[in-house]
């Protein structure tokens, strides 16, 4: 795989692939699926070619197929007292590119889904203002906006792990993380529209559901990137994504991200409410605490191989894939290792790469069956390149929960199955 | 709007935004819907403060909210048939951006929804090749993979208008078209694998479904850019759109893209099939028929305000936004008329701008209140410009179905209503 350079052998020759197939009249057979079966047998499977199917006055509104039951959030019943207060993790190893469908999104409530009416709700900016204005939805919809993709990861993403493996599934230990297209008008419209008074420096977002979810987001984040979105991947968000208005804070940790949004505050100093406070801080080894992380840092993970989807075909031609993103700007780099972190080759970058959006890689591997340490690296825009685990408890050992940036290991078996470890 | 020059206003200064949104302890009010309510009033409507909602093991797969239970495809029940060989539109008054989502793509079939099990499911290479070959999903997950963002247009989209304007809605009259990001293995890769002899010119894909769908595809273009796509918007082709496996076929007419893709013909000249044949061509007013026209002609359509989505403000500042693709490149300009042509400004382009994609514009639009003529015109990065449907019928007469990318006009009338019309 490695020649020694770093550079994998990703040749696109034909020889490299055969074997993937079943070559007819031949005596290779590749997989287990079709051992044995003859052109004869497999035709004879193929009964939608004799039957109709549902007409399209069936389905207003489209499912997936229920082959694909399997492809559904999980929610960790142990992580939390209560889901109403809890998160259902994305199905990461399911998935590939770098849109998240809408109904797969990881979701993380404080007091469940509010199912808001959007005839009924409504924006008000107050404080530090020339005027407090109220909006219908009907009059941020007449404001210019803008659609951009952006990931959305949750601080506490990978946070179970900071101690040691312990989830066996990157749906669990990554899956606090979507990427959607988002439609949205500028905060910044928004806040000039009520006239931001010269001493303002901060801004409060606040949710309409049970929990009233508040954060302090600095004046100059709001007007730079900012969106109030009303849509994600071309429809209006789910009610678990903050229907019919949230805050997108692009490239910052998830929490800010105030869903159900119904109320702006301007001010000259940040509120350090509960949020901000007694939550996402990080207790240092110190007994210091890291405050206003807000910047996601640049992470990776493998999506494919990995615990819920193991290698079935043993050996050969194998895809691993993963994906990578920075609050910080675009992903310039991923390196891939086999033996866990010793050797290093540079991934496949494919797809769009967007400013703070995910991206995808592979790497197209002749696996020979023996078992890997699997490991992935991003680099960021800024240069800023993805830590080890050991190198970030070095810096604020063992008592975070948040902002767990480091490098994941799965061990892959030579019987093809994967687990979650460590190595040192 | 416009100052003779063509250019829009489009300044975002302050005061052009006044009046969009209720400022409290003032006067002014905007938009009926809350029209009379205090500060007092509105925080009593915000009930969802006051309950816990749905936890996080309530949604597996998630929905949208029951208050948009009216975006949903929709179908023609005059236009064909039976509902097993028709078509259900896009409601793309009801979206923004440029992604699609999966359950609101556009479905056409000839047979129904095949719903076909993917462990069943194969692939097969026949014809002039070196070996015929068979594939799995499991073999053909095992090659390199892209992920593409493209549209998808049928022929026949806007077909029904030829003769003149019909249809009240941009759902019905330019509902047959999606955007979604496929990830797939590109064509070529398969094909070399099976080994492509010397004199093949053409391949044949073939669906299967009861209409086993078949079309005629120049080698060419299958090496170029085709890709054989598992999965859309990230998770797995929907049964409506050939789950397990279709052939992607970037910026040509969607009935080339095979859902249900079980079977790839190699041959050395076009089949000449019925849906190439008897469909699908272009009779001329000569009595000779256009084929082959497989490339799909820069077109566009203003998706809001449109006849499913009219101007409840009735004046003031206004967003007209909608939709341009071209099937030979980037979109690289749209110009939007409101007096049905005479005079034309500018749209904002926005989003991604990726090739073969649909594209998003908008005109931020100051409504005196007076009727419009709307009309938009898409420019592509060839060069070519949209024409007018008149300068379509000079050309090709109206025997036609497919491949009418004329302007469209919508007629807003002052109390905000707008209908399909036609201007000369």
């Amino acid at each position: 795989m490695s020649d020694g350079t770093g550079k994998p052998k990703t040749t696109t020759s034909r020889r490299r692939f055969l074997g993937a197939g079943l070559a007819l009249g031949g005596a290779a057979i590749a997989g287990k699926a079709h051992a044995g079966e003859g052109e004869a047998a497999i035709l004879e499977k193929k009964d939608w070619n004799q039957y109709l199917g549902d007409g399209v006055d069936a389905r207003p509104y489209g499912h997936p197929s229920e082959f694909e039951k399997s492809v559904v959030r999980r929610n960790v019943a142990w992580l939390t007292a209560d889901p109403v207060s809890s998160v259902n993790f994305t199905p990461l190893h399911d998935l590939d590119g770098i849109i998240t469908p809408n109904g797969l999104c990881f979701e993380r409530h404080h007091a469940g889904i509010a199912e808001v009416d959007p005839a009924q709700h409504r924006l008000m900016i107050n404080g530090l203002v020339d005027k407090q204005m109220v909006f219908t939805m009907a009059d941020i919809m007449r404001f210019p906006r803008e659609n951009r993709v952006y990931f959305l990861e949750c601080a506490a993403n990978s946070g179970m792990e900071w101690r040691g493996a312990q989830l066996n599934g990157c749906q669990f230990t990554h899956g606090m993380i979507h990427n959607v297209m988002y439609t949205g008008v500028p905060l910044k419209l928004l806040l000039e529209e009520a006239g931001v008074k010269t001493n303002a420096k901060w801004i409060m977002p606040e949710g309409a559901d049970a929990s009233a979810m508040t954060r302090s987001v600095p004046l100059q984040k709001a007007m730079e990137d900012c969106l109030v979105a009303f849509k994600m991947n071309g429809e209006a968000l789910r009610p678990e994504q903050g229907y019919p208005l949230r805050l997108v804070v692009p490239g910052w940790e998830g929490n800010m991200w105030v869903k159900w949004l119904r109320r702006l505050e301007v001010g000259d100093e940040p509120w350090h409410h509960r949020e901000e406070t007694s939550k996402y801080t990080d207790l240092l080894e110190n007994g210091k605490a890291r405050r206003f992380t807000w910047e996601m840092d640049a992470k990776s993970v493998i999506t494919n191989p990995s615990p819920q989807a193991p290698l079935l075909h043993k050996k050969g031609q194998t895809v691993i894939t993963g994906i990578a993103w920075s609050g910080r700007g675009t992903i310039d780099r991923v390196d891939v290792s086999i033996d866990g972190g010793r050797n290093w080759m540079p991934a496949r970058l494919d797809g769009p790469s967007l400013d703070k959006s995910m991206h995808r890689f592979y790497v197209d591997f002749d696996w020979d069956g023996s078992p890997l340490l699997l490991q992935s690296r991003a680099m960021d825009s800024t240069g800023y390149v993805q830590p080890t685990k050991d190198q970030l408890r070095a810096e604020r050992g063992t008592n975070s929960i948040y902002h767990n940036n480091g490098i994941q290991t799965w061990h892959v078996k030579a019987n093809g199955e994967v687990e979650n470890v460590e190595v040192s």
